[in-house]
């Protein structure tokens, strides 16, 4: 056996991996606070890369069969029309690797119980039953949404990523990832290395319609290709979500402050320095909110229109998604199906004999 | 799409379903409590039978991996020398069948969190760490103990077992079980059979050399094959085990109390109706403990020995033993291919688009 040779806590060099959840349809703020930047990083690095449908997760919150496999597909068809280069990138759907589902078993033997009890999505569950009268702490809360870190690790150790880009709320799931994998390395064998999260705070959260946080949950979303089975025209769908951005009352000739409005906060997000000083300029010497929503609805739709064809085309053909994903499962099960007989090996799984 | 039909829930007839973890080697009182009326409630009937080594249930308490490949060495070769006639039976290890992993993450959000807090192992557990000063609850506990109930329920489940025979202290796994599945079946739809626990209070339990109860914790137990890793002849080991039962003071020569012997307890386990009265006046009229040992090993011997040969044999051959379990595997993965990819689409994961 050469096992050893090849341990990954020698991984040679950065493998950034990504886990994408595939619930709902991708909005504007989902492109400019983690695609975008997700394919950005990738173009501009030599580093290895792993970007997955987390459609195993999905299931846990989501028991409408159609919509995790209608998310699946328009967010396959986002990520490739946003510029995914799936030759680049080992893009594949968690599903299509089982070698994940059985590492996930192998890892849960080490994985202390208290360590899923201290999970944020487990405890805010927990303390919104606390606040109920008469409700059991974990009344609500399924087998899947407390056991879900463990297969978070195995979807990271599996590929022995180094590093994965995370938001803050997310760093506890690496930092489980590193727990677990330090006790399987130390009670077997160091075949798991210990991956880093990689927190970008520059990344823009965009403001959404009514002046909050651009988020499904408070229905104030500009959609990035449209809507779940609307027949309405993408591009006008944009245009008119635009036009709905809260404003105040200024007239149109008022000298208006930039840094207090959305539109402007937006417009950052789409501009070069220049055009964004531009902008600036017309707001101070006044600017009329519907010529502002137009610029706004210009900028963002010259960076997403050729996106906007290729999602269509992907989407009327699902046969070629379907063929990239199984592209992409192929490469990763190249790893995976190692990387599993590896830890069957430590833990005492193998053959009673070679046969042929 | 024609899942309908097939629907595990009107599954024609029997099918018997038992777990065996692989954990240590069988002892005379796994011989008399599990394998030999398992393997003969089998050959005396028509049900369908699926007999597995459940090593992915011993690697959460077991991390010597030498102890689980050994073990499941040892335990396969018992089971097939016993007469597990791997024609008659589906006999496959755990590991081999992935799809029973897969489906057990996907059962995971059929699964109340709260049900496996009342699990029996776990709150045992939890009970021995509130006895102690200082120790959190759950000090000890991997994910692997606290959710095996779920993996049972999918070895169960994969299959559509309809009957798994069971000790008093596993109906609760068996209930759990039926719960998953009915969350399941009602939630999407329903693919999963409803298995009852066959328990059966006839089966002897077995006295050990001390008088208590015949087990491996308490070091008493008369070896059914001999011992791991020991180059002491088999035959020999167990007439000196026996040698060793502990007997009271009476003389060669007294009537002595047959229903108080332990000699006399583990002689019914082997012997006919006639051969036991036979004992008993033998017991009655004045019987040396010496001689009563002797004819306890001989009859012992008898029904032993042929095993006996047949074990020494496949365990000098461990290809014999990993071709039965391979024949095994592909016979379950029939089964467990369909009922897997019937899970999957039911929660929606299915592939995009047909390729080829």
């Amino acid at each position: 056996m050469s096992d050893n040779h090849s341990s990954g806590q020698a991984a040679p060099h950065k493998r950034i991996l990504t886990g994408i959840k595939p619930t709902g349809i991708p909005h504007l703020g989902n492109y400019v606070g983690a695609i975008r930047p997700a394919i950005q990083s990738i173009q501009n690095s030599d580093s290895d890369a792993f970007f997955f449908l987390a459609d195993y997760h999905s299931i846990i919150g989501c028991h409408d069969p159609a919509i995790i496999h209608e998310s699946t597909k328009a967010i396959a068809a986002t990520w490739l029309a946003c510029g995914l280069d799936p030759e680049r990138v080992t893009f594949y759907r968690q599903s299509d690797v089982p070698e994940i589902l059985e590492l996930s078993w192998i890892l849960s033997s080490s994985c202390a119980k208290g360590l899923m009890n201290r999970a944020h999505a487990y405890k805010a569950a927990v303390d919104a039953n606390m606040e109920k009268e008469d409700v059991d702490p974990d009344q609500g809360i399924n087998m899947g949404l407390f056991g879900y870190p463990v297969l978070m690790a195995a979807d990271i150790l599996m590929f022995n990523a180094t590093h994965v880009p995370v938001g803050r709320d997310q760093i506890q799931h690496i930092e489980m990832a590193r727990d677990i994998a330090g006790t399987f390395n130390h009670r077997y064998k160091p075949l798991f290395t210990e991956p880093e999260a990689l927190v970008d705070d520059n990344t823009p959260l965009l403001t959404g319609l009514d002046g909050r946080k651009m988020s499904k949950s408070y229905n104030n979303v500009i959609p990035l290709f449209g809507e779940f089975n609307s027949q309405a025209d993408p591009e006008k769908m944009m245009r008119k979500a635009i036009m709905r951005i809260v404003t105040n009352s200024q007239l149109p000739e008022e000298p208006k402050d930039p840094d207090a409005s959305a539109i402007f906060e937006i417009y950052k997000a789409f501009a070069t320095p220049e055009e964004i000083a531009n902008l600036r300029a017309q707001y101070e010497s006044g600017i009329g909110w519907g010529d502002a929503k137009e610029q706004l609805f210009q900028q963002i739709n010259n960076e997403i229109a050729p996106f906007r064809a290729r999602y269509q085309e992907l989407m009327a053909n699902p046969k070629e998604l379907e063929e990239i994903l199984q592209m992409g499962a192929d490469k990763a099960r190249r790893h995976s199906r190692k990387q599993l007989d590896k830890a069957r090996r430590a833990i005492g799984i193998r053959p009673l004999a070679k046969l042929k």
